[in-house]
């Protein structure tokens, strides 16, 4: 049965309720403090004394004693030795948060590029290289360790991406981080460190660059990427010294970067003494071939190398790797430092021990059959109601180009395709310098099962045609 | 048995092995990458015929083939139609790797402060919890998420602050982050985009903070600490319009911020629309009363309240919050986009999990009495070995200040204990504007078992006297 009491008046309701497990004392502080805050209690305003309140609500005077002194530490209330408890603190409501935009509605069929897919993350092999993990771990391990991650785990790492990467690391190399999003960061904040003013980035490419660079008192220059990749021709033609790339699958237009072009761009890095920053994002998925080598071991002096398990596990694990080129090390190393102190390291224990077991290898496999479905399923479904529709960049990954027919609108159809709950994404969207070109959609179908994709292309054939 | 094959001389050593499980083509990749990067074949170098390499090393000539146009795609080799197999990549070892300084000797015993006892981190419960979030994530949570992390663990930890820590906010206002040391960045630059260029800090204190302050076109300024907290009326006469504070437990003087003190502080804030950071470290272990709850609780619109699980779980765990005032939320929001995307789901998952089961609850009463013997042990090994040497500041947390006799020379007796394996560390190094002061030792006792804290107090006592 709650106690209710407005001894001052209607407007200070203090209500105590015994049948709750919350202790009495902190009941009545938590509603002393609420009623201060609502400003039911004003500023000056005196309490009655323990005694008084105390008798009030049946309760021990030594309770409302003990609760008046928490409240005026708190500087909620303050007591002059000798006379009354009153009301310390100006009556502040919190202010009314800003209103947050209403979440986009849901939509049947999704083509956003960049998701994999979010239902096959491997939850019980996850559990298990946690538990693994949290059983392993010593007590150094647990507290604040290597702001590059812990060394056992960067030794794993170093030989995994040696095998199937082709790199040419060494595990002091390597600094963990939270995936692509935070290590692009702390790259650009050592490049920027070292002097750098310029840094060039492919166009079509990710936007996101520019509002970074800006921040760290850089400029990013869009450079054309044409089938083979970024034009190191127009690289050379700018003043930068560093350049950002996804060699082994562009994005979005999923071209590999040409063998003469990876030759080409490593002489520009080694006569200009410049930096290639690798976005490693999704190569562990090609479907034709044996997935390309990293730059990286082409020019182990020249690239820092950025891979993550966001596209092979889940992002919601925001775990990442930098490779950096020895002369990046040590500002690298300060950056993670100073930016958080190092990333969690139970979750690197479990990466490597999901590494050690087979079962990485064992998950990228099955994830290729799975994608390499969805990927027949979209140029099948694609053939056959949009015959005239060419797909490109599938070599790798989970996700295409879609060209339109010449003079097709390419922002009409992302709209009119919305309308039938269809999400689509032109290519203008990624094209930094110029907003038009030839009217192409980017197609993610990593996070669509097979009849989602037949039912997406179903819906929104008639608008390719 | 290996195959070794230095057809081309002995310059070029091949080396297969068919009892290994890794495949001969990729063997034979990896050997003739390694040869070229370390140089021992040059650039121009011609490769033998694929039918010449195949017979010499008895493998098939379509592995050879598809070696060969492997490390063409990659920029090792280049193949003119009709011609010779050459290497392409100028030879590039890599450079050597800076030297890292040789690890500190590690200390029989070390008084660190900021440790909390990494051997009691609550294992079984943490693997419970993760098992939990693994299980019960949906498909969503495992994508890109809300920058400010999963709806769900905000709502179990405003309501879990709002009892435990006597804070008002919404979930809305929290923005979930990587430890205090993410948190701070944030909130600085949060700060700096909202035109702030001062930011007053406790002295002593925290250095780190001027490093960082710096990096944001911030200037970072100490304010005395006395031991009623910092001076209010300094603070005032500084023109900063933000403040970083310990006001709970102050680091490291370990004294409370006074409740006149909170008063003037929160009417300074008001008065000068400024903003209150509020370091809330280690408030959980407070041993003679009840931990004194937050400045947030007192000023919802002036307070940034920055928590971790450092000091209650571990600081592996790289896992803390914000509660921002309503007036920073967006450019908090923007900042963690911006960052890293948003901190791991699943274990911001397994916190609510342990917050909700009363796991979180149970073992931090659980620390609390295991901090409290230690303290305890603190107090009785100085008073038996080194009476005259006052402690304070332990009313909470898990270091103490101890006060050395005039004239003592700190930086003597730090490194006459390090010659004894004792790990100790003086005020001075904590004093931002005048490094002389009273001789004062911070001692932390949170990863030192009671044996420890004795044989650690028994080998330097004779220095304290």
């Amino acid at each position: 049965m709650p106690i209710e009491w407005a001894g001052l008046g209607p407007e200070l309701l203090l209500t105590l309720d015994r049948s709750r497990p919350e202790p009495l004392r902190a009941q009545l502080e938590r509603e002393l403090r609420e009623a201060i805050r609502s400003g039911r209690l004003a500023t000056g305003e005196r309490l009655p004394s323990s005694r008084a309140m105390a008798t009030e609500l049946g309760v021990s005077r030594g309770l409302v004693l003990e609760c008046y002194s928490q409240l005026q530490a708190e500087g909620f209330l303050v007591a002059a030795s000798g006379s009354a408890t009153r009301v310390a603190a100006p009556a502040v409501a919190p202010a009314e948060l800003p209103p947050r935009p209403a979440p986009a509605g849901r939509l049947a069929v999704d083509f956003l590029p960049g998701v994999p897919d979010l239902t096959s993350f491997p939850r019980r092999d996850w559990v298990w290289a946690l538990r693994e993990s949290c059983r392993d771990a010593t007590p150094a391990d647990l507290g604040y360790g290597d702001p590059r991650g812990a060394a056992s785990v960067r030794e794993v790492l170093a030989g995994y991406l040696r095998r199937v990467r082709g790199t040419a690391a060494q595990p002091e190399q390597i600094v963990m981080c939270a995936g692509f999003g935070q290590g692009i960061n702390l790259v650009l904040a050592s490049l920027a460190q070292a002097g750098m003013r310029q840094v060039a980035i492919e166009d079509p490419g990710d936007e996101d660059y520019d509002v970074i660079c800006r921040r760290l008192g850089m400029e990013a220059i869009p450079v054309a990427v044409d089938d083979r990749g970024i034009d190191v021709d127009a690289l050379a033609s700018t003043g930068a010294r560093a350049v950002i790339l996804t060699p082994t699958h562009q994005f979005p237009t999923g071209m590999a970067l040409a063998p003469d072009r990876r030759q080409a761009l490593v002489a520009w890095a080694n006569e200009r003494d410049a930096i290639i920053v690798e976005d490693d994002y999704d190569a562990e998925f090609r479907y034709d071939r044996d997935p390309i080598g990293a730059l990286q071991g082409l020019a182990p002096d020249r690239v820092a190398l950025l891979g993550t398990v966001s596209k092979s596990l889940a992002p919601a694990l925001r775990l990442g790797w930098i490779i950096g080129p020895p002369a990046l090390l040590e500002p690298l190393t300060d950056e993670k430092l100073l930016s958080d102190r190092g990333s969690p390291t139970l979750e690197q224990l479990a990466l490597a021990a999901l590494i050690r077991s087979g079962r990485y290898d064992r998950h990228l496999r099955h994830m290729r059959r799975v994608y390499a479905a969805r990927r027949e399923t979209l140029i099948r479904a694609l053939a056959e109601r949009a015959p005239r529709v060419a797909l490109h960049g599938l070599a790798a990954g989970f996700h295409a180009v879609a060209d339109l027919a010449d003079g097709a609108a390419e922002p009409e159809i992302v709209e009119q395709a919305r309308a039938r709950s269809v999400g689509l994404y032109g290519m203008s969207s990624y094209r930094l310098r110029e907003p038009s070109g030839p009217p192409q959609l980017v197609l993610g179908f990593g996070n669509l099962s097979g009849a989602q994709v037949e039912r997406g292309i179903e819906a929104i054939a008639e608008l390719l045609r």
